[in-house]
């Protein structure tokens, strides 16, 4: 299959024009006055799932054939693409299994379960997910989603930093988190098609830094156990495709502390009244951190909500605000 | 002053183009599934200052003569509409005063100094926010804006139901919290002119019911000490224009239990990724307690977002929603 290109990015919005929502675009004046610059941020924790991931996973569920869908799907997955694939799947009426680490926030397996898929759970500390689902797929031949490292994945992540861009006229730059990359490739290819002068800048936690360190020497970078609260991009290295386009399309990269993540969490609370889980506040903890001071008109992608009440009061507790 | 009509919130809406947020409307389809209808939530938490209270307090200082500007405003407020009158006085270069218990959440009175207000504490135990404004007033001679019985507030607050209808046709209801009534009755005059198949129910917690026994009585009654959560609303008793427009054009008005704004606060957390203050949850617990069973379209205006994190912690711990 050939790398995605701006047009399947188009081609994924149509697909999904009228199933997703278009989520809305927020902006602070306050925290605006307070970095310095206007944001706007891009809310996917208002996607169906709570999550951007429901894009990938429609559009490419979409494009499987009728019979693969009739095998049953299956995918692994810490929590969002979990809950994205099920609800692809309940919404082309095919059975979903989901090979999810036992350790993964309640509320995302509870959503997942809540979309009628099938969820098996396992150890990390004892098997890899890829071996679990390994396992399942030689005893019935199910038809994998892929969390990331997939063209049709790709091309329906970007569609929300299309939407973004098309409402959002002259951005200098626009904030991605990273995890195996599909959402940062995506908004990379929509950003190269819809707005060339936007740096697309990705984001990772320090603990978890894999993908920074990949794009700054060239050569795909692994780590095995990713230490972060941001579990959303825990993932232990970039998909190869992401990573090829990454190299290709995207700006930058930067990392952010778990503190500047812990703030930005609860200054979402505080002044966008948005409840945003750690990984989709690596943006806005970028810009806490000073990453793009100088930029304008920058826009963040926050990539999903999907937190456990216990985390986010932790977070929200944690830092004086005022 | 004669009471205010349609045109005097449209024209609102026009004073309030490029300076109030025109708030998004956000839906979940795994909350209508269900609730078993279409629920359509205007988010005036993602207003500017938290709430709808920017849209009255903005319309009625802009109306102002410079004059009465330049004297100064004054306000008493638990804290929304002092933020609010805070944030208007800075746009128009006015000094404000705003006279707010002691007791009012925290994150209301640090917003309210933010903005440039001298805030006034007074301990509600010993007297009352009129005699301490009415003590103020007479040392200096401020001006009053009122929080919420004056045509000018009525009609700002009516702006934000005018562009929910504006943008969500054919709503069969549309729910809206009650504190002094100016958001009610402004929202009833938008629903008047805009949508007048749209039925308008007011919702009260429980133990600040006064409004409800006010409309079902056609007499004006008062509450001295509310008890409930939701802070937004604990006025003792509705102002007399809005209770003159409520008795005209409100069609049913509701109580709800602090249980139900717990649950609702909750639900908003987990399934909308919203942090809403208990007052703003009123209409999400009228539909979770069953009123409006048989409607298919209904809306909800979500009046606000400022709430103390300790309480909002609270009450999305004390729920099980899985």
């Amino acid at each position: 299959m050939s790398p995605p290109g701006y047009t399947d990015v188009q081609a994924a919005a149509r697909r999904l024009d009228g199933i997703a929502h278009r989520t809305p675009v927020i902006t602070s004046r306050t925290l605006d006055a307070q970095l310095g610059m206007s944001v706007f941020f891009k809310c996917e924790n208002l996607q169906r799932v709570g999550a951007f991931k429901f894009r990938g996973a429609y559009n490419a569920v979409a494009q499987l054939t009728a019979v693969e869908r009739q095998r049953g799907l299956i995918a692994y997955s810490s929590g969002n693409h979990a809950q994205a694939v099920a609800l692809a799947a309940r919404l082309f009426e095919c059975d979903a299994t989901i090979v999810m680490p036992a350790n993964a926030p309640r509320v995302k397996r509870a959503a997942t379960e809540g979309y009628g898929a099938r969820v098996v759970a396992y150890d990390s500390a004892v098997e890899s997910r890829e071996q679990v689902a390994d396992r399942l797929m030689a005893e019935r031949e199910y038809t994998l989603v892929p969390p990331f490292d997939h063209p049709h994945i790709v091309a329906g992540q970007g569609t929300s930093a299309l939407e973004l861009l098309q409402e959002t006229p002259a951005l200098d730059a626009l904030l991605v988190p990273c995890g195996g990359g599909g959402l940062l490739s995506g908004c990379a290819l929509a950003a190269h098609g819809a707005q060339s002068g936007c740096r697309v800048i990705g984001v990772e936690p320090q603990g978890a830094d894999d993908a920074v360190r990949s794009f700054r020497s060239g050569v795909l970078q692994r780590i095995e156990a990713p230490d972060t609260i941001a579990d959303g991009v825990r993932t232990p290295s970039l998909g190869e495709l992401p990573f090829a386009l990454i190299r290709e399309h995207v700006h930058d990269m930067c990392t952010v502390s778990e503190e500047a993540i812990g703030t930005a969490v609860a200054l979402a609370f505080l002044r966008l009244k948005m409840v945003i889980e750690p990984s989709g506040a690596l943006g806005l903890a970028a810009l806490l951190s000073g990453e793009l001071r100088g930029y304008r008109r920058v826009g963040v992608l926050v990539s999903g909500g999907n937190v456990d009440q216990e985390v986010f009061c932790r977070l929200i507790a944690a830092v004086n605000l005022r």
